[in-house]
This record gives C-alpha cells, structure tokens and sequence, in this order.
C-alpha cells in the first residue's frame, strides 16, 4: 500500500498497472499478503491506537461544537472494546475463504479441438470511498486483495491519523510480499473526489461506503460503474394470518435493532383483518422500546379504539410523504392493506421454484405494488403462515432482499455466511444485495484451439458440437 | 406489443408496470408468446416484405444520393435469400433454450428454520436502440420475453416501415397470450432517444446495438449502465513458435471472414523470431486477399527482403495511431516484438487453472502490454505451439474472450452456443463477451424463517450455521 500525495491520475495510472500483476498471483501469494497485514497490524496495534486517539480528540472537540455527530465519534473509535480484534479476525476470515479466482463456470465443447471455458478473473480497480470507521480500511484491503484487484482507498477526513497510521502499517507489511505496492492505495490529499470519478480510463468500479449523500453525489457524478445503495427503505408487511408472536419478533427486530442501518425497517404494512387482532400488541411493543408510530387514518382508529389510552394518545399521523421516508431512527409508518378478500384465479406452479404465478389474494397484489412503487429494493419481509402467499410475495417483489417471516436485519454478508462484505448493492445488474468476494469478480472466456477459422462453419459447412463438458 | 407514440416517460412507466407481470409468469407462459410471435411472423411475411421493400425503396435511392452506405441498405434488405426464415429459427431457438430465470444459485442453511436461497430473476426494463436491420426486432422481443424483461425498442429512421410492420404482427399475436401488450414496446417517434435516456428511474439497462458513434453517444449520455463495446479492436500475437498454418488459418479468418465485425483482427504482433520464416507467406495470403498490410520499420525492413518484389512494393508504414486504430476494413497494421528470451524466474503453478503465474518468456510479456494497454478487450489470440506460454497469455491479457490457436471471430452468442445474443460486453462489470439469456438476468436473495431476529446471533448469543445446502 503506498499513502499517495501524488496526482489522482498517477495514482490510478499505477494502480491499473499494479492490477495486472495481482490478477495473476496465485492465491497462496494472496493470502500470504493477508498474513503479513495482519501480523503487522496486531504488532503495531499501541502505535495505531495513538494516531486513532489524536483523531478521536479532534473529533470529540468538533462534537461538543457541534460540528460532528456524536455517532460518528462513536464510529471513528477503535479503541471500544473488540473493536481491533474484530479487524484483526476479518483479515483472517476473509483469507479462509475460497479464492474467488480461476472458478470456471461453463466449459464447451465447440468442436473437436476446439474448446471453451469461462473462468472467474478480477475487475480491475476499485475506488472505495468512505467515511470515519478506520477498521474498514483494513477489511477493504483484505477483499481486494483476496479478489486480485487493486484499490484507491479514500477515507474521511475525520480519520486522517488512523487511516495514516494503519496504512503506512499495510504499506510496510506488503514490501515483503509478492503484492505489488501501488496495488492498494490510500489517498489522503482532499478534495480529490471529483477528478477521480472521471477516471473511468483506469477504474472500474466505485464503491462509496457511507451516508445517503455520499452515495448519491458519487452516482451523480461518474461514468464509472457505481455498486451500493442510495437509500434502505425497507418494509415488513404483516399478512391477513401473521402469527402474533411472529410479527412482533420480526418488526421489533427489524425496527430497533439498529435503527440506523440500511436493513432496518422504515414502514409496517398491515393487512385490515389483523388490525385488532395482532397489531395492538406489536405498536405496544414498538412503543416500549420508544419507537414512534406514524398511522394513516384506517389504522389509527382501529388502534386508537384497541390500545390503552396512553399508548393511543401516543399515535402520530402518517402523511404520504412518510412512506418515501428513510428515517433511520426510532420511527415507523404504518399503512394499511384493504381486505379484498381471495382472487378467483387458479394458482400455476413455476418449475423451477415451486413459485406461484398468479396472486392467491387481492389485498396481497395491494401490498406488494406499495412496496414496489414505495421500498427502494433493498430487503421487504412478509409475515404470513400462508406458504403460498410468502412464495408468490417473495416471486413478485422487486428487490434484492424478500424475506419470509425474518428480520429485515438479516440482509448483511456476514450472516449470509460470505465471511464479510464490500457494501449491499441494490443495482440491478452485476451484484445485488450484501456484495462479498463473488462480486468483485467478473469472468474472461478462454477458447483453446489449433487453428480452427469461424469461417470452416456454418450452413452446408462444419457444424458446432456445442456439447457441455463437465466443470 | 405495442406501436406507441405515446411520451417516452409514459413508455417507460408502462412497461416497468408490465414488468412487474411478466416477471413471474411461468416458463411455459413466455414459450408460448415466442410460438405465436414465431406463428404470426411465418403467416405474415409477405406483408412485412412489402413494407420492407418501402423502406428499401427509400434507401436504395438514399444510397445513390449519396446519403446512405450501400452495407446499410444491403443490412436493411429482408428478402435476401434466408433472412427471413433466420429470424424465424432464431425465435425458436429462444424458445428451446431452458428457462433462465428461478435458478437457485446457492443455498446456505443460516440457523435451523433459517434458510437462505440465492435465485435467478429478470433485471426489469432493456431499452434496446439498435439500427437498420429490422430481424433485430423479433431476436430481441424474444430474448427479452424468454428472460422475462420488459423491452422498450428504438429502431433506426430506414427501416421505421419494417419495424411498424413487424411490430404490428407482433402486437397482434401477444394479444392472447399471458405477456402483457406494453412489455415490449417499438418507439417510432423520433428524436426520443435523449428523452429515454434519463428514465434512470424505470429503464435498468441499455443496450445499444449499431455502430461505434451510437454505442458511444449513449455511454456518454445516460446514467443507466450500459451494456455494449464501443470498439472492437482484436488482436492476433504470432509468439517465437508459431506454427506456420496455424498462423495463416488463424490471421487469415481473423481478418477476412468479415472485416466489419468487431471481432475481426485490426492488429498483427509478430515475434521478431518468426518475421523470416512465418510472417512472409502470412503477408502474401492476407494480400491476396486484398489486405492492405502497414508495417513498424523492422517488420518492414525484414519482410521487403524476405517477400516476392511485387508483395514487398504493396507493403506500407504503419503509424502509432494506427494500433489504436478500427479499421473495420481490409487493413492490418504490424508490429514486431523484440526477441528477449526465456525469463529465469521459476514458474508458478496456479491450482485452479493451471496457469502459470509468472511469465515464461520476455517477449510475450511486451505483447501482453501491448494487447493490454491498445486492445480494446474484446478478444485477443495467441498462436504458439508452447502450452505454458499460450496459458500465461490468456491468463494476463484483460479482455472479455482470450484465444489460443483459434480466430478471433468465434467471439459470437451463436458459436458459443447461447443460442443468439443482445450483443457483446466489453464491460468489466455484470456480463462480459457474448451476452446471451443469462446476462439479462439478475438474482434476488430469498429467505425462509419463522420468526428469527438477528438481535439474537452475535458473540455470546446464537451462532449462525453457515451450511451450505444442495442446489
């Protein structure tokens, strides 16, 4: 890793140079590189905190001014307990996992002697661009690394020390190993954002980790392909069957977890026919942790009639607005879905996915054209005990995360079991949801042959075999 | 479908609308629509060839104004012999193709009663732009029905009757079956294409099938990513033991099967080992094929004293801007790579691909830095007799298809047995070569529980299972 003051364009320059080298170590010289940042940032740990405390005094000072959020001093902290140790273990989770390189995903015979494959290769470069967390740095080098790509790391200026310190660590770690230096870069010159999203001469990819602003100035102002989410407006819809204690699990989880993730539920969508009957005790619940409950008018009078007083007296009105709305905060709207009662259709079974293709139920097709007009295809959940209804729920929601009575709060590559995660991508193309090793990866397809010309084939000439041979 | 002249906006919503339906009709559904899209195209071809020859009147006389390329006019033409009965098959072989989309990709066991399902599904709404050739229209409706994508398609001004002709059948045949009439829409309006272009908010994917200016025009002009090449500038590396038939065969086609493609070869870099002895009878068949051939000054200083005086007279001096160059033309441009010899260090084995992994000779790794920092990462060959060279080669050249011994025109959806395609990816995201059924989907991440919060897995708590389950 080199801490770079020199231009944007050199810095991209070198490191799509450097990418060519990386994309062909073999893994053994990429893990090794992983164990030889990890053993220098758990010796060097006292040094690091130092830088780290330097910013974390700067920062508590700008705080008390009221210039920072006292959450991203909190953030910015990596001296909380476990904080250093789960940094250190991510180095080492991210190089047990498989190496994402070389996978090959179709091989055909085109003709005798004539073969081809489809083998997994890295992207290139990759932009990161991030806010105050200093350990993400570390993560960040670690996946890239592992995936063979290069990376320009450009952090907040909130953690100036600890991103020096920590990189000017990885930088020293790396000299001994075959990655290349310029292959992971962290820039710390500002106000350099702008030039480097016009280099889509050398960077493939911009991964922005950070707030809804960050995101959405970085999509407003690059060609470069950019993989993340703007906005995490997620629901839980509560079906005309949800099971009390179901619903009450789900939508406490999903709202209080962490209100201010991006998997974190913003609006409750309940059908009439549970609105005396479930709702009640999951809107106490919601207000025991001291969510606030926004109501249109259907479910604030139906609640208002079935709730203690006090808790009734403490219901808000939602306006429309509420469900565009990311609050990232103690706060839900809740909107209520018609009884409409079954459709007359006949239920296809899909194939493949045992999906149901036709709507088992009017008030459910209601639900889910909120969610797709209204969620941002992040991760919506149905509570149901209806299979049927969960299935067709699942099939027509648009987003990258459909959920079957389970938190919201799952969407995360860690418990998807992918070790760690780069961001959520609620793209369309390319990755989608928590992005782990698989997404930094594209492939190349490779024909081997002796000679053959396309034009021996064809109509009254050779055939193609086309014949699939096993992985 | 419909023939719309509706507002580009209203296009767009519409059809993301009936993407919505279209996405989880079954398999079945969607086969059905290609076979009375196949039905009415077949009952109707004397209309359409009516209209075609309109539009051929126009641009026959076009073309002898001047105003239009006579290839043009030669692609606009339907009634060339086969043509029509192409498009026909085409449809078919769509339909036989197996279904894309509901595909389980991966499935891990998180805890007991919490499943996790990776499935293939539709990306939403192509905006597809394409020029003259009006059989585009019926490939692509077919493509983007078989993988459950909406289509909005923007058709050239010279075959604005062809299109309305077959749009007209088209329209009328999805008429009774299960597909939604504004899933694939035809845009006859004109000058809409800007307009299109912002719809970031309905339209996920653009695919611009025309020439380099239009595939250009859109990557410059719109935030939806965009799936296409912009150049095609292949090469052909004959290394230190290249075989001499082989490097015929394999030049040869690259070059002269057909010029104007993007997968034809622009560059030839000849080790200079072999510019005596397999070069000299190379030149003289790409001459008789009425290639023109530039050459560097030692290519040319050796071949003028290695060629017949007639050959040695045609040959020319090529520029440096002329290996940045597509030609898309009888013209290759030579450049020599110095002979260096073997490296020294000890090769590297890669598990997966056995690969190696540093490079076995000097010289190839100039080529590959030529390739890499002029090609357009399309596609690029190496002919050599020597196993380790032509692996090393495919490993470190970074484009989308890496050929050893074989023509760089095989880079094609139907040669690599897709069945067809909406064209080929020189992105380094999503898809990459040719993108047939499968680059038009993407996947969403289902999960099953009954009831779980994530509040309560963590240190001290739950542990997730990270099982990983049969597909």
């Amino acid at each position: 890793m080199s801490l770079t003051s020199s231009t944007p364009g050199d810095s991209a320059r070198s490191a799509s140079l450097a990418a060519r080298s990386l994309a062909i170590l073999p893994v053994s010289a990429r893990n090794d590189a992983l164990t030889s940042i990890h053993d220098a940032l758990q010796q060097n740990k006292v040094q690091i905190l130092e830088a780290n405390a330097r910013d974390m005094a700067l920062a508590t000072q700008a705080s008390k001014d009221g210039n920072l959020s006292a959450s991203l001093v909190k953030r910015l902290d990596l001296s909380r307990p476990g904080k250093y140790e789960d940094m250190l273990q991510g180095i080492l989770d991210v190089r047990s996992l498989p190496d994402p390189i070389g996978q090959v995903s179709l091989r055909t015979l085109l003709d005798d002697g004539l073969e081809l494959e489809r083998v997994s290769c890295p992207i290139g470069v990759l932009l990161i661009i991030f806010e105050a967390r200093p350990e993400v740095i570390a993560n960040i080098a670690a996946l890239a690394i592992k995936s063979g790509n290069a990376a320009i790391l450009k952090g907040g200026k909130e953690s100036t020390q600890s991103f020096s310190a920590v990189s000017k660590i990885i930088s020293e770690a790396l000299e001994g190993t075959a990655v290349p230096n310029a292959a992971i870069q962290l820039v710390i010159t500002r106000d350099v954002i702008d030039e480097l999203l016009q280099l889509d001469r050398y960077i493939d990819l911009v991964i922005p980790r950070g707030g809804n602003e960050l995101v959405r100035y970085v999509k407003e102002h690059t060609r470069i392909p950019v993989l993340g989410h703007a906005d995490g407006l997620c629901s839980v819809y509560l079906h005309k069957d949800a099971d009390q204690e179901t619903s009450k699990r789900v939508v406490i989880d999903s709202k209080c977890d962490y209100p201010a993730a991006c998997n974190a539920a913003e609006t409750l969508l309940v059908h009439e026919d549970v609105l005396q009957t479930v709702v009640p005790s999951v809107v106490e619940a919601l207000q025991s942790k001291g969510v606030s409950v926004l109501c249109d008018a259907k479910s604030k009078e139906v609640l208002s009639a079935n709730l203690p007083a006090a808790s009734a007296a403490l219901l808000q009105d939602a306006s429309e607005t509420d469900y565009d709305t990311e609050f990232l905060d103690l706060k839900i709207a809740i909107k209520t879905v018609p009884s409409l009662g079954q459709t007359t259709s006949t239920t296809v079974v899909n194939g493949h996915t045992n999906t149901p293709t036709t709507s088992p139920d009017a008030s459910l097709d209601l639900a889910i054209s909120h969610i797709n007009a209204h969620s941002s295809g992040h991760t919506d959940c149905i509570v149901t005990q209806n299979k049927e209804a969960a299935e067709y729920f699942m099939s027509a929601v648009d987003s990258a995360g459909v959920y079957w009575n389970a938190s919201t709060r799952f969407a995360d590559g860690m418990r998807y079991g992918f070790g760690t995660e780069v961001g959520i991508s609620t793209n369309k193309i390319h990755s989608r949801g928590p992005v782990g090793l698989e997404g930094l990866t594209i492939y190349k397809y490779k024909i081997r042959g002796n000679g053959q010309a396309a034009a021996d084939y064809g109509a009254g000439k050779k055939a193609y075999k086309h014949e699939s041979l096993a992985l």
